[in-house]
């Protein structure tokens, strides 16, 4: 199983009138995340399209749970790695962590359902589920 | 049950290199349909802080449904209402609607939970959750 | 001189731990307002880039001025048009007013310089200027 | 002079339908650079807020000149520095590099002016001026 651990910097911008962060730039974490994690397995995401001649895996379902929040400065690290893999979506985990006392204490939980996606055959413009390469689903859980 | 619905336009600068939406965005859209939902109850943000003594309302869990792609330029309808009420938590429920032949078409859903939070009485800089005001609920239900 | 006036709403999410709006914010609504602006000359952008097979107009230089600074829920109106056309670029001036006693204050200035810009004859994935169609600049200075 | 220069990753969302960087993110990744620089000299945010009672640095003038564009997965180097001081504000300079054939280009070149500012004496909820500490200019010019 692949896990790909990264720091971020929560920062001003990410932040709203109440000092905490702002939720959705949670989800663009998370989705950075998801694009570092596919890079940690060789594939950045251009070359995901080039090799595969998808387009990108867009979301059906995203979800996040809030623990613990967090403000501008912390220093957090986030964790992911794809907790499922169908034959054309896959489910991607993701856990958020902050510095504390005697470690780290998890911040945030992240669940995305993506789909692997090329160019519709008939419709252009349009996205057409496809099913995962072997090698892909093999680097993410090997 | 207080429904509000909200015109939206989907901007250039909320899609990404595939074209269509970049989903943290959506919750961008939800975070402020739930102001917008709270201002047709006759609040504003600034006003519910001032007359309740509250800081905002945090989320501890966050959830999107992404039904059907939406792009720019796309003028969509979102419908808020408050799904379920507890006593210091509340549950939104958001429907982003397009114009599809025939009417409008569902392209996606979202929940959110939030608390109704303060001031924390002796940690400065922290939040507590405290029991919704009766007229909020009732407000919002009625 | 085709100028267009449209209302916006400073949102939560757009204001930082100050209580003010993030800066960035503000170029996104100029981004927005540019886009309407073609928009209200009868083009949104999928039309200007069917019908004129162009990309986009992307940015080699933008400015803004803060003089009165702005917060969640304030109401404003951007009021957006072309303050110079070239050959192949153009210069959109944009003005966001707030609501003052006795009318309304000008809050911010900002400009943006364009380049009307197709794909590239022989580089595919990169954008080439290309003269600004007749039409375009009739219909907004006209 | 202090020159702070830090990696910076383009990620997807910051990219818009042509494939390139949605340009009000640039001022995103702006404004966090002038947070690390003034963090290079010694000062996360809050750290000056506490320590001299100021609340930020908001913007009376940002610019930006786009001279190449940039699109996801690129890593480019953001190189930050005070390029004057004056007794209330000061302008911050910024330069994007991109990697090039031979080393690095210059991709973009950007121009903060902002107010050292804390609470207002007597209208609470509003910002003033104040002269920017010694200390504050040595650690920046030293």
């Amino acid at each position: 199983m692949l896990v790909n651990r990264r720091p971020a910097r929560i920062e001003w911008g990410d932040c709203d009138a109440a000092g905490i962060v702002f939720y959705p730039r949670y989800f663009q974490l998370f989705d950075a995340s998801t694009h570092y994690l596919f890079e940690a397995a060789g594939w950045k995401k251009a070359e995901l399209r080039r090799e595969f001649d998808m387009v990108g895996f867009p979301l059906v379902d995203a979800r996040a749970k809030f623990l613990v929040p967090s403000t501008y400065g912390d220093d957090v690290v986030i964790e992911s790695k794809i907790a499922q893999f169908n034959r054309s979506s896959f489910v991607v985990e993701h856990k958020l962590f902050k510095p504390a006392a005697g470690g780290e204490v998890l911040a945030l939980e992240g669940f995305e359902t993506r789909v692997w996606a090329g160019a519709h055959p008939t419709d252009p413009g349009k996205l057409k589920s496809r099913p995962i390469p072997d090698v892909v689903v093999k680097r993410l859980t090997g």
